[in-house]
């Protein structure tokens, strides 16, 4: 990508952007000198600084990993986009669709010809073709079936048909296989007569007649034995192989415990099926942290930064919505008790407060559980143990900073009895945050959903109206 | 790690924990036996079958991955776990303690002699050694230093130079070199005497006598082209080199994108330093993704889940102590208004609307600047782009939202009013969290700042206060 000078990599994908942008202002500005001044629209000279600027633009693009034009497709608003996009080669659409995020996809997609969009498929793997299949068109999509051959057409349909979240949807089928009883030699030259291997290759997979997976040769252990020697005495029978069923987080981690450039993946004879390499992986550890990331912000998903404000807006409407009512819910709670607020009208000031940490220490609860959970850490032994600890610490917290809050809420109204029952609502409260901290993820985890998904709002909601009904409860009971 | 048969890695390393504790109760249940009966402890009976229960716990665990020893030291409840420590072998100690969690690394470091743990460092590369480092006693590495040949010595005191956010951490120094005079035969020999290579050696460094990194060699260069053929005519000379002082983020971005193994890593006169390879990579975006959701989740580091009371409430006392100063401010704001919530208190069970609504809107325009910031999106054009955008966000949800939740207030407390209260203090609210959810992550990029550490607890903190604010200030102004 960049010459050894220009040693830091994102900087220098920040330059590129830098270059493109100052080329297309340079052209915008010829054009608005044409517009504003009203000068006749003097043909030869429009065009030719014009072609000219688009030349430049051209080569400066072609110059680039399909991953940085994407990376500035992405930083560029939606004029100066659909101009690159236009400059992009048509055999280089396809992968740099492939690296876009979804929204800046679709809407390019949205702009493209039904046989633009055909060849830019083309150009791609069966495994890439099935990441963009949910995007393209359903005609554009009987095309590119018609078009494959009839091994390639099995292998998209396969591919298609695994959940996003499975071993299946991260696999590719650059499959490089041997057969067991021949020499290194003989491998050796099979493979000096591929053009070229399949990226990430790291061991090659020995099959049997039926394309049951044996072992793995590495490619280390080719390189550095005695051409002489056999496959079935070096090969690696020992091997991790995946099914396509078997989820990606599971997969990713197994990638990141026993540091794994591929892995071969096998189906339920124990036939090779395909394999899954890291770059696969990676992606999606990135992509599954950015959508957690995005969850935990209140976003349903990524956001084009130069999306119009209505997709915006709907974008952040459902977690918006859904406050809204856990809000309204807590306002509720809290009118039940206006009369007691009328009499002693520092309870509104200070409930805020019960609330708020409430919140704050069930999220924490949350974070640690769910946590143990996808480590699968969560043994029936093991709850029983964080169960009680949890409630430990939520009961130390309450006397400890409930014990602070009350102080101060006695010292500033000046009533010992006030106090009293703010640490006792806080203490409770932390309690409450405490139980439900630790059930809501586990439960959730036992209904098969995921746990760290929305379990923040509910422990949230119940921390809000929670404290609001303790504090404002025990003091009705005992101030009044 | 598992053979074909069971295929699921996770499964599998699951499976190996239950086995052990399966083997771990068997244990205790004698001991208990002898305990609580208060039989004569029969040394031969009790010594037989207790070594024939560690024999096996020996075996099982002898058959492990140290990846996954560590998994299940980390499960173990403590006792468990230092029984389970014992029994891993001396030359294994070294690389287990580096699969661990920081909390339990340093618990089980604690209970080790020097003398073990110099032993255990002996067993490790310099680059693993740095990461081992800081949670060993000093006068051990004092002796791992002595212990060390002089090139060593310096690759560790180097490696330990670097921050933890630079490529120098990540960096390892297993190099193989060659020069770019050779032929391919003449590497494919060079290779056949070493007995093994790194791991993840996907390619070799063409270095000239100076150590100038002048190209790399990929292993499926050396493997399909004729071994005549020189390593100067084959060599990419185009590759991406980083630097020990750029930003690991930065790093981990190359390797998404270019799909990278391995990368070397160069001084400031072109001469090859280390390299960084995908594992460690992989480790980092875990590593800062898990870090991201502890502090999201309102926790200092990782906590051992069998730690103590006491040390748990600790890790999570910082962010605590945050809030509880934030909500009595908030509180504060309340109080100002006191008067105005005793005529009407209704302002009470409404204002925590206003103020959760703007904290989750404000959460939401944080979560995009902050990815837009990371991803380095942020032109100057740009960033007014999205300042314009996010207003006109805050005001279309303000008019919808605080429409809606006006509508209920007045239908609630028969008072139009109080309604169009309601709907000016969201909107005011709305746009307060949209100027500063821009604002805030902007400033802490400017400043040289995590933008993703703070700003929440900053803008929730800001929309708290404020919608209070302004929802009792619009009240104390136009309703009574």
């Amino acid at each position: 990508m960049s010459e050894v000078e220009e040693s830091s990599a994102q900087e220098s994908v920040q330059e590129h952007l830098q270059e493109i942008v100052a080329l297309l202002e340079k052209q915008r500005l010829v054009e608005d000198l044409v517009h504003k001044q009203e000068m006749p629209r003097h043909e030869l000279v429009e065009s030719l600084v014009h072609k000219q600027h688009v030349a430049e633009l051209q080569k400066k693009l072609d110059s680039l990993h399909s991953a940085d034009v994407a990376y500035i497709l992405e930083a560029l608003p939606r004029d100066q986009r659909l101009l690159v996009w236009d400059l992009v080669k048509a055999d280089r659409e396809g992968e740099v669709l492939l690296e876009l995020s979804e929204p800046v996809r679709e809407a390019l997609i949205a702009q493209m010809e039904p046989a633009e969009l055909l060849a830019a498929a083309e150009t791609l793997d069966t495994d890439e073709l099935a990441d963009l299949a949910p995007d393209l068109p359903e005609d554009v999509m009987d095309d590119v079936f018609k078009a494959l051959p009839v091994e390639e057409r099995e292998q998209l349909r396969a591919a298609m048909s695994y959940p996003e979240d499975s071993v299946g949807a991260l696999m590719d089928f650059d499959l490089v296989t041997i057969r067991d009883d021949v020499t290194l030699e003989v491998v050796l030259r099979y493979l000096r007569r591929l053009e070229e291997l399949p990226d990430h290759t790291d061991q090659i997979f020995v099959v049997d007649r039926g394309e049951v997976l044996k072992g793995v040769l590495p490619l280390h252990t080719l390189l550095v034995n005695d051409p002489e020697r056999r496959v079935a005495d070096l090969m690696d029978k020992d091997m991790l192989a995946l099914t396509a069923t078997d989820k990606a987080a599971e997969a990713a981690q197994a990638f990141e415990r026993y540091d794994l450039v591929t892995a071969p993946v096998v189906d339920d004879k124990g036939r090779l099926a395909g394999r899954v390499s890291v770059d696969a992986v990676v992606d999606y550890i990135r992509e599954a942290a950015e959508s957690e990331r995005l969850n935990l912000g209140g976003l349903r998903q990524e956001e084009d930064i130069f999306s119009s404000v209505w997709a915006s807006a709907k974008n952040r409407w459902t977690w918006l919505a859904i406050n809204l009512v856990t809000a309204f819910i807590a306002s509720r709670v809290i009118s039940v008790f206006e009369g007691t607020i009328e009499k002693l009208v520092a309870l509104a000031a200070l409930m805020p407060i019960v609330a708020g940490i409430g919140g704050n220490s069930g999220n924490q609860t949350i974070t640690m559980i769910v946590r143990s959970l996808a480590l699968g850490q969560m043994t029936p032994t093991n709850a029983r143990t964080l169960v009680l600890k949890e409630i430990a610490i939520s009961l130390l917290n309450g006397l400890v900073w409930g014990g602070i809050i009350g102080g101060f809420a006695m010292l500033l109204y000046h009533s010992p009895s006030l106090g009293i029952v703010m640490t006792a609502a806080m203490t409770l409260n932390l309690l409450v945050a405490a139980l439900f901290g630790v059930f809501i993820p586990m439960l959730m985890y036992k209904l098969g959903r995921d746990p760290a998904v929305g379990s923040s709002v509910m422990i949230t909601a119940i921390t809000d109206s929670g404290g609001f009904f303790i504090f404002l409860g025990l003091a009705s009971l005992f101030l009044l």
